[in-house]
């Protein structure tokens, strides 16, 4: 796999010097209606390639990352007339980028693309692996591919138009893989508070830190062995979701992930030798910047339910987990009983002020 | 890319040796209403895996490669608890092992699938190359990937309930392959009726003639170069079809491309010195088994219209042709003037018995 990730504030200049290289007979641009004012004016201001593009907007929101609006992304690029030697420029967060990016996959079997992401955590994690796809059926990521990006274009130039939120919930990434990589990476992201870092700095941490995705998934491209590495906190973290879901109030994707890490280093405690200290201090920096998510036992049996039904568990009589020896050390293709996770969840809710 | 193709009338017996390597942890078998009684019990009889099966029914033609029959699949795989483990038979002619293989290819970002072409055309058309797809927005294989099967199953079992027509239509692009390939193995094709070759002899005739296609797509999997060769008597074949299709009276598509075959012909005597006496001994070939595609000069501006518009025409002002110097000597990025090509139309309307 080629690296194709740069990482500039001068997104401009990127998508013109890629279109150079690429040569596209057209340039076709994919945004939603956030992205449409919010991001578009930007480099269309300054990019020959993107002032020049076929503009395709969809509606924003993962509830419409679906069949009808890749269908409405086909439809819009044929009768535009793209050939396969046009180009697609996805310029948005995680839904547009997926999406986009599984349309150009498709598209005549197949157009060469761009991605260009406007959230923190689209340029965390949709920005390096291939996984492009839309949610079909109720469930999420049902359809779709693997296919890298003719290049990804990280930047930080968009964030200063995203809430608070969105702001933490890219961090909660980010502090995943700061506890993939190590202490050092750690410290530092728990150093400062994600609304308050400058954008040049910004964009440093993001290379440093989506450098660690990438190393993961350069040594294992399709998910075999090493990439589990990157699910820490996600089995907790998914069935979060799923119950927020169905309590009717959703939760950010990062946060979930944040307060799954918290469980899983409780589990790696409990497992793995993993310092009990640190988990505290890592869950007390969570705590403060995210808050918790409120659970009883009561919701005991639907969580670990959840978790049972994730695709990654082959088997759904035990539930995997990537769990931790240290910070930076893995402990890949661990497994909890249904007993230990209860006594993980009775810890979470003891160390997050709950009850 | 690996050699994936086996040539076997033991079908039941390759799918359980596949099955018992890829230890699929469910399986699924798409069929159209055709292969659904004419194929399936054949194979369902000795096969312990397709006895197991969950089976998806598409409705056949060509008219319902489209995106409500892909859905249905992806729907169906769904309902039916299919897994990132589980694997996919395509069991069925183009129609059900190109929108097969695409489901597959991005069923949950891709499972395991296995094609078993049960026409003469599928087995030497779409068996190999890993083209995948469905029609959209008016406009055939405008959504696809490049995905090849785990295994590709080559038998002539199917074949007795398939009609003349049928049987005739696979032979064209076989001829197609012939002329590619040499003298030896178009004399070979030309001494034989196809209705009355053997089910042995057949099998045999199929390893030969898929393996000049599969040769030519190892050497060039993404249709940069060599695999241009494929297009052979395609660019007026397509035409044929198109204008047939306009008529409200269409043609298989062998015959298309077998009329088409006998226009690149006279193109190649025209421009690369390819022996005028052979051309007139395969179109008499062609017009004994075919009869002819009937045209009149009035035709001609339509014809060249739909050439200009064939995906391969980068640039609409010229038309390319993939012609020969002689029986397997290539002429690939060759190109003809309207004139030229008007003058080829001459000639076919004159050897073909027209008017």
């Amino acid at each position: 796999m080629e690296n194709n990730v740069v990482f500039t504030n001068c997104v401009a200049e990127a998508i013109d010097r890629i279109a150079e290289t690429i040569k596209p007979t057209k340039t076709f641009v994919v945004v939603d209606e956030n992205t449409m004012s919010a991001a578009l004016p930007v480099v269309s201001h300054d990019s020959a390639t993107i002032k020049d593009a076929f503009v395709i907007m969809v509606k924003p929101g993962d509830e419409n990352k679906n069949l009808e609006s890749l269908s409405y992304i086909w439809q819009q690029l044929g009768d535009a007339g793209a050939t396969r030697h046009s180009m697609l420029v996805n310029l948005g967060g995680g839904v547009v980028t997926d999406m986009g990016a599984f349309a150009a996959a498709t598209f005549k079997r197949g157009i060469r693309f761009v991605n260009v992401p406007t959230t923190l955590l689209a340029a965390v994690d949709a920005s390096v692996g291939g996984k492009t796809g839309i949610n079909f059926n109720g469930l999420k990521n049902e359809i779709g591919a693997f296919k890298n990006a003719d290049q990804v274009i990280v930047s930080s130039i968009f964030f200063n138009t995203l809430s608070a939120t969105e702001m933490r919930s890219g961090y909660g990434e980010m502090l995943k893989h700061a506890l993939i990589k190590g202490p050092d990476m750690l410290n530092d992201l728990m150093r400062q508070d994600v609304l308050e870092v400058g954008s040049e700095r910004m964009l440093d941490l993001l290379k440093e830190n989506v450098g660690v995705k990438q190393d993961i998934v350069f040594q294992d491209p399709t998910e075999k062995g090493l990439r589990k590495a990157l699910n820490l906190g996600h089995t907790t973290g998914h069935a979060f979701e799923s119950l927020a879901l169905k309590r009717n109030s959703p939760i950010p994707h990062g946060y979930a992930v944040a307060y799954g890490l918290v469980v899983e280093l409780i589990l790696s405690v409990m497992q793995k030798g993993f310092p009990a200290e640190t988990m505290r201090r890592i869950a007390g920096y969570i705590y403060e910047n995210y808050r918790a998510f409120a659970i009883t036992c009561n919701d005991y049996d639907e969580l670990i339910g959840f978790m049972k039904h994730d695709k990654k568990n082959v088997d759904a009589s035990e539930i995997n987990f990537t769990l931790l020896h240290d910070v930076g050390v893995l402990a890949l293709d661990s497994t909890a009983s249904v007993k230990e996770i209860e006594a993980a969840l009775d810890i979470y809710r003891d160390v997050m002020h709950l009850d």
